[in-house]
């Protein structure tokens, strides 16, 4: 299995699209719903919902909603609506993060906040979120609104529960674990249930498949955070050194703060609280150093691992293969 | 009918409590559901949904679903549920707005984002949308959500459409009413309708209930207009004066626009523009002056009659009494 992973050194440079092959029209139907929904006769609202639109992410959790139903079955009209309800309400939190990170780029784009401003953002976000309900009731399965609610309910639960342990460095990595679970995870999680769950699969597998998105999230979120220490904003596309700058405790921290003692670990609080944004460097050796980055690395692997393990037991397909390497895909963009 | 609303006067001192009468145990139980959903095991979370919790209003959408449903029967569980969803997700709009309005006072009470900040506000507000979400799905009523999600999708385009807005003088008593049904009206509206669907009434009283509803809403919020200029922030328990401060045409503003000519405009317009917060006096005085107080009181009034004239042939009841006096009652505040 540790093999599987090292190998995904390689997909950094592989285009998601050829994971994306067996369900590429399926995509394309979904991009038609979201250019519909996007979209309001409205001139502001269009205005601004178009371009909350521009932020075309990759695509993950349509992609994941697809591929666990092409795992089981072949997706259906509802699988589409549903791919895209996931989309907007991943949109939606976006547009929303945004104004809590005070971020500025995102997906190599201004945000929205900072090309127009907070109060545009909110509404953006708002707009969004009812209109992912609208269509998600609109498929008239009562079971699908009730999951995308109650995910929805747990996300928000896990952005309060975040910022309440902001600047707050006693946060134990099995919190912090917790915390991505609710706020990343579980709409990876999500996604993958709604895909399984209405082609007849056993519970089992619809379990295994649920189970995989949530470690993927877990593990993406671990490599999301590690970007914001250790990566590029040219290469992400995305405002960096937010989270230290919020004093937001995240994995490599924790561990380093694990790992020091003594003038160390005094050293290493003042460079956490101490740190203005922009200046991350003398943080980022620390955390080099004292080996907490690798660690964080690892335990990023670790999930991927668990998550490739939850699937391999399915029968083999071309769906099945992209799931594979969707795990070795999330820990492989830190690296 | 005129004399409906005239009799109105008296009704700013009676308690809504009376109007309430006829459904008084069942918002009782509405209280029970609400206080068993604004709360969470997450210490945080739970501190920031209860002082949510404490914002506590008149409870008027709850009241007009069950009164609405008590005119053509008797309310079910299903009923108390989708009442508590009205309210919740009126709160999350109210925690929401007060991050636009920069608003530091609501319902005698400092705001969220006074007590905590925006970021506060924002993730209280959505934790309320998607609970709110989540407890309509759990009534298994697939037209209820699709009914609620359609009105919050609404409800935030015209917020969008208002903001769009700003600052923008031109804009005519017909677009300045279309904006109020969508971010005011359509709750009331879809409040009074889900209080009826359920409950087999026919098609034309349930039309009648849900006109009813939209009538109601904008003579509110006509009224609540009036109030942010020629109110008095002791006595309403909010910070008055941001419509003004934030440049927003209300219909006191539209209507002395229409009337104003030369160098009186130009004086009204300057008025508008350089207005700094507080200092409404010499506008007040202006828009005193000219009728467009009267104007825009006797406007809501007029919708107020409408939203009698709806329910005045149902069956006479005390739950149709209550409605007809919750007319008088909106437009009587801002007396």
């Amino acid at each position: 299995m540790v093999n599987e992973i090292a190998d995904g050194h390689d997909l950094v440079t592989e285009p998601l699209e050829e994971l994306y092959g067996p369900i590429a029209d399926e995509l394309e139907q979904v991009e038609e719903i979201l250019r519909r929904e996007m979209c309001s006769t409205y001139p502001y609202v269009n205005e601004l919902i178009r371009y909350g639109a521009l932020l075309r992410g990759k695509r993950l959790r349509p992609a994941l909603l697809l591929l666990a139903a092409k795992c089981v079955g072949e997706p259906t009209e509802r699988h589409l609506n549903l791919a895209a309800v996931m989309e907007m309400i991943h949109s939606a939190t976006l547009v929303h993060d945004d104004v809590l990170d005070d971020a500025s780029v995102r997906r190599h784009v201004a945000t929205v906040n900072a090309r127009w401003d907070n109060e545009a953002s909110l509404l953006l976000g708002d707009l969004l979120f009812s209109r992912a309900f609208c269509l998600a009731a609109g498929t008239a399965s009562m079971i699908a609104c009730q999951l995308i609610a109650r995910s929805a309910q747990i996300i928000c639960e896990g952005e309060i529960r975040q910022k309440g342990r902001r600047g707050d460095f006693s946060l134990t990595e099995a919190e912090y674990l917790e915390i991505l679970d609710a706020k990343t995870a579980e709409l990876y999680a999500c996604s993958c249930q709604l895909g399984a769950h209405f082609l007849e699969a056993q519970a089992a597998d619809v379990e295994r498949l649920t189970q995989y998105g949530r470690y993927l999230g877990i593990a993406f979120q671990i490599s999301d955070d590690l970007l914001d220490i250790a990566g590029n904003e040219a290469e992400t596309g995305k405002s960096l050194g937010t989270d230290l700058a919020q004093q937001k405790p995240t994995l490599p921290v924790i561990r380093a703060l694990e790992l020091a003692h003594g003038d160390q670990r005094d050293y290493l609080l003042s460079l956490l609280r101490g740190q203005p944004p922009g200046q991350t460097e003398p943080l980022r050796r620390f955390l080099a150093r004292c080996g907490a980055l690798t660690y964080a690395r690892n335990k990023g692997r670790e999930f991927a691992e668990r998550a490739i393990e939850q699937v391999a037991t399915l029968p083999p397909s071309p769906a099945q293969q992209s799931l594979r390497k969707l795990g070795q895909f999330v820990v492989a963009r830190s690296h």
